[in-house]
């Protein structure tokens, strides 16, 4: 038998020969990468070719992700498909036709928000949510028509609700946990959750310390745990991995995430004084060989083999089958 | 039977619903439009997103073409399928990483140079012509490997004649005429002509008048002999027609393509003084409702079926599927 689809809802690597070969270590056929925080469209497009370079030098490890089919594509050639996605709608910066541009280029999830208020919502760090903008509006019916997901991972909880709502296609939280049983801000509470699974979207889990039930101590059977809970409450078809590995970054970049180029001042996110680099990761997931202890948990909690493979990669690959084309009849 | 294709080597109108219409009349099949004379990368990519939205304004009527099996779909579903280039390598600025994300977007075509030199070679409107740049041969390398076709229409000899040797896949002149014919200083010399034919190249005849024995006055049979006798120097499987139409653009425009922003001294390049706008084109071709004008002048000048499909639109064709699509092995 095949081994059950690992795909993983997001990524943000430095990337590397080792961690290439990482994927394919760990079995991954498919991994949606940041490659853009606070980039504008022309520093995106830089980012764009560097992939570009990494897909030449290492064409036996990676290959560009445009459709689910690639995925089946990198399975058969044993390889791992990378998709593309901006944490921040900067790279459209206010130009609506950027949005076909970069899903032309390869884009596939854009975030409405990075932790602030942005051109078209806001930002689960500011003290008011006033909900999508007049060019969120527009552009969230741009993206639905071009096949562009809408990621609220980094929104605040009203505009992410907008979203799911005025969206015609299903949304996206590629990378968080549900805030009851981790209180982190970056976790979602139950409307939010419902809000978007109900409309069809996924929630992706995230284990990056800051999400997580006592940080980089969370064992992996609460972790489970909370998945198979998650999966009772609004349905395993909703859910996948989301890992937000930030595997070899030094810890400048975390810097960059929070702070991009909008203040002077430091801004501390998630960490604090204290710790303000990225944190470790728990024992059980350190790199991208780990899928497997993910795995191995989601059955141990009594999960079967059919949601274990739905949490694991079937879920993210229907929906990127669904939702990466142009809508039908457009 | 079905009509002879009628593929146009270059048009730069100024694109509106009459004009698609009057493709539509004229039977074309499909053109190479040039969206970019001295624009910058951003500049350029604006121009793609025009064009996406009269894509998705007329879409009976017009669709992007991206490879030769686009034209297949075009002629089913009567449309004219279009190609985008570049009469200058402005839109990749410095920047080696562009030729990719360009062609990603849908360039196929991109001169080496306008009239000046540029950053990979030499134009014809220059005092020395010291051939392929350092950048340039790196650029030409780059083209090749995601077929991107290099287009020496406004280039200089030398610099014209080592773009056909260095290329490894066959490069084009899209718009221009016999130097032997009309001594044009943009018409091509013999052993230039050569040099891209005899390596495999593709050599498109202008009607834009400056580059017209007797200018607007030429006549269509002049015209016809002297693709016949192209066709028996140089062989009648690389010509195809480009006819450089520049239909209802305001004098401004010419003044920008020949100006740019790289002088603040007028330049009247194929003009003058006296007669500094657009030339009035030729009666028997005056907008693309004329092809069927070229198609039995040539037939009057004793060109048989096969060499006038071959002209009007097989050649392209073969061209465009040959070359569009990453170098095999790549």
């Amino acid at each position: 038998m095949r081994p059950a689809l690992r795909i993983d809802g997001l990524q943000y690597a430095n990337w590397s020969e080792k961690i290439f070969r990482q994927l394919r270590e760990g079995g991954v056929d498919a991994i949606h990468v940041t490659i853009s925080y606070h980039e504008n469209f022309r520093e995106t497009v830089l980012n764009f070719e560097k992939w570009n370079r990494w897909f030449e030098q290492f064409p036996d490890l990676i290959m560009k992700g445009l459709w689910a089919s690639d995925i089946d594509k990198a399975r058969e050639t044993k390889r791992t498909a990378v998709f593309f996605g901006f944490q921040n709608p900067s790279p459209i910066e206010d130009d609506i036709g950027l949005v076909e541009i970069v899903h032309t280029l390869g884009a596939r999830f854009m975030q409405l928000t990075y932790n602030n208020q942005s051109l078209l919502a806001t930002g689960c760090y500011e003290a008011e949510d006033t909900g999508i903008t007049r060019m969120g509006k527009q552009v969230i019916k741009e993206m639905n028509r071009v096949g562009l997901v809408v990621d609220m991972s980094h929104s605040a909880d009203r505009s992410t609700i907008e979203a799911a709502d005025l969206s015609e296609r299903p949304i996206a939280i590629t990378h968080a946990n549900p805030h009851d049983w981790s209180p982190a801000l970056r976790n979602k509470k139950d409307d939010v959750i419902r809000a978007v699974t109900s409309n069809g979207g996924m929630f992706g889990f995230s284990v990056y310390p800051h999400h997580l039930k006592d940080k980089s101590a969370c064992t992996l059977q609460s972790f489970c745990e909370m998945i198979a809970r998650t999966a009772d409450r609004y349905g395993v078809q909703h859910l996948g991995i989301g890992t937000d590995l930030c595997q070899d970054q030094p810890d400048s970049i975390v810097e960059w995430m929070r702070v991009g180029r909008w203040t002077k001042e430091i801004d501390y996110g998630e960490g604090s004084k204290s710790a303000p680099g990225f944190p470790p990761m728990p024992s059980w997931f350190e790199d991208n060989r780990d899928f497997g202890n993910i795995e191995d948990g989601l059955r141990s909690v009594g999960m079967n083999e059919e949601e274990v493979a739905a949490v694991m990669g079937g879920n993210w690959y229907r929906f990127f089958d669904e939702n990466f084309g142009a809508k039908s009849g457009s």
